[in-house]
């Protein structure tokens, strides 16, 4: 049977999502953690593989699985032997077809943006530390054109190989909390650092030294060169898979 | 001359704020710190000497030192060369006779307990989680009694050699902000683990497992054993001294 789980970590001790060689990944994890509960090696599949340092509160997962325990009792069985920095919020039975990646129809991530003098000792494995305030009402303004289906190319991290960049970005939004600027994008597909590469461009936006409209240029140039950097893994966490 | 600092840290990784032998230490990080910018050795005083795994915002620190560096610029010097868990937010010229521990007047701890089926694996270092939810008019009620000068001999740790327990409590008061109880708390001293008690001894009646009244009879009581067990260390945050 195949079980289906809703999983979350702190992604700062993780070398990603995915397995690599001698390398500590979320997958891996999981996987010995299943084997632990039912004696048996399992291959997990997730719906986003996340980056190196990147977090998530709402990894959806999947694995096979011969063991007779009712699906429901994996999330308690599992989070007994896993590490503190993995979770297991929920475990359930899925279809025999289910795949959490093919059959995924949007996905949204949070970006965290700190900004205040002091508190960021705290927050610095879930957050970007950002020293400037940012101009919300610029922020919105260019994140307008952002909205919608476009080839996002521009915002592809150079040396990946995908070549059809259109995506469909259904909501993007920032709101203000406490010291933190909190980004939330669902779109129906990411390209490689898109949502990085996309805050990287925002940010001197916001701090402005450059005008909202450029991002609308940046988006129609498709020149990777012309957006801002990458921002860093910590402050992007995977929030929800939809199905 | 003396520098006086308000230093912050996840404690997490430390073995408290007090140098000892080969543990790390807040003392021991921000005293190699100095000794790198300026070459110099110095002995430095903390005004909280918080236990292994409680974190601060608002620490106070001081030492003596004979370089000619500007007071406030020890703050951003330290920062570069301190681990990303400590930081310096300002640093500035005190009295000679300045101390951090001796001078306080008061002292703000906050302590903070997560109550979520979710998303406590990103809090994991900064609270407690506690499953069930807690009524915060029972919480209210408990606290009351709490407040004003009394003997609080009921909620210090066993083996403590202190004889006069009495102290005043100016302040406490618990707020819920998204999945968190926050509770704070400001008195003119504290016993060894006295905030971790209190709280210890609030939650079963913030669960309705023991009723408001009984925290007036335990403190009463001035015993240890009829008090809560003491609540964990990662809860725990110095939030202010006052002077």
């Amino acid at each position: 049977m195949r079980i289906k789980m809703i999983v979350e970590y702190d992604g700062t001790d993780f070398h990603g999502f995915q397995r690599q060689p001698s390398q500590r990944t979320v997958d891996q994890t999981l996987e010995e953690a299943v084997y632990k509960v039912t004696g048996q090696e399992c291959r997990i599949l997730g719906a986003g593989r996340t980056d190196a340092g990147v977090h998530a509160l709402g990894q959806v997962v999947a694995f096979d699985t011969g063991s007779g325990m009712p699906p429901e009792r994996f999330a308690r069985a599992l989070n007994g032997c896993l590490p503190p920095d993995v979770a297991v919020i929920s475990s359930e039975l899925a279809n025999d077809t289910f795949h959490p990646r093919f059959d995924a129809r949007a996905k949204t991530y949070r970006y965290q943006i700190y900004c205040g003098q002091s508190g960021y000792t705290l927050m610095r494995r879930a957050a970007w530390q950002v020293n400037d305030p940012l101009n919300i009402a610029d922020l919105h303004e260019a994140m307008a054109c952002l909205i919608g289906t476009n080839d996002y190319r521009a915002f592809m991290a150079s040396g990946s190989d995908v070549t059809d960049c259109v995506r469909t970005i259904s909501d993007f939004t920032v709101r203000m909390e406490e010291q933190c600027y909190l980004f939330e994008i669902t779109a129906n597909g990411f390209l490689y650092h898109m949502v990085r590469n996309l805050i990287g461009t925002l940010v001197p936006i916001g701090r402005g030294l450059l005008p909202p409209e450029s991002m609308a240029e940046i988006l129609e140039s498709g020149d990777r060169r012309n957006a801002g950097p990458t921002a860093p893994a910590c402050g992007l966490c995977l929030m929800r898979v939809f199905y």
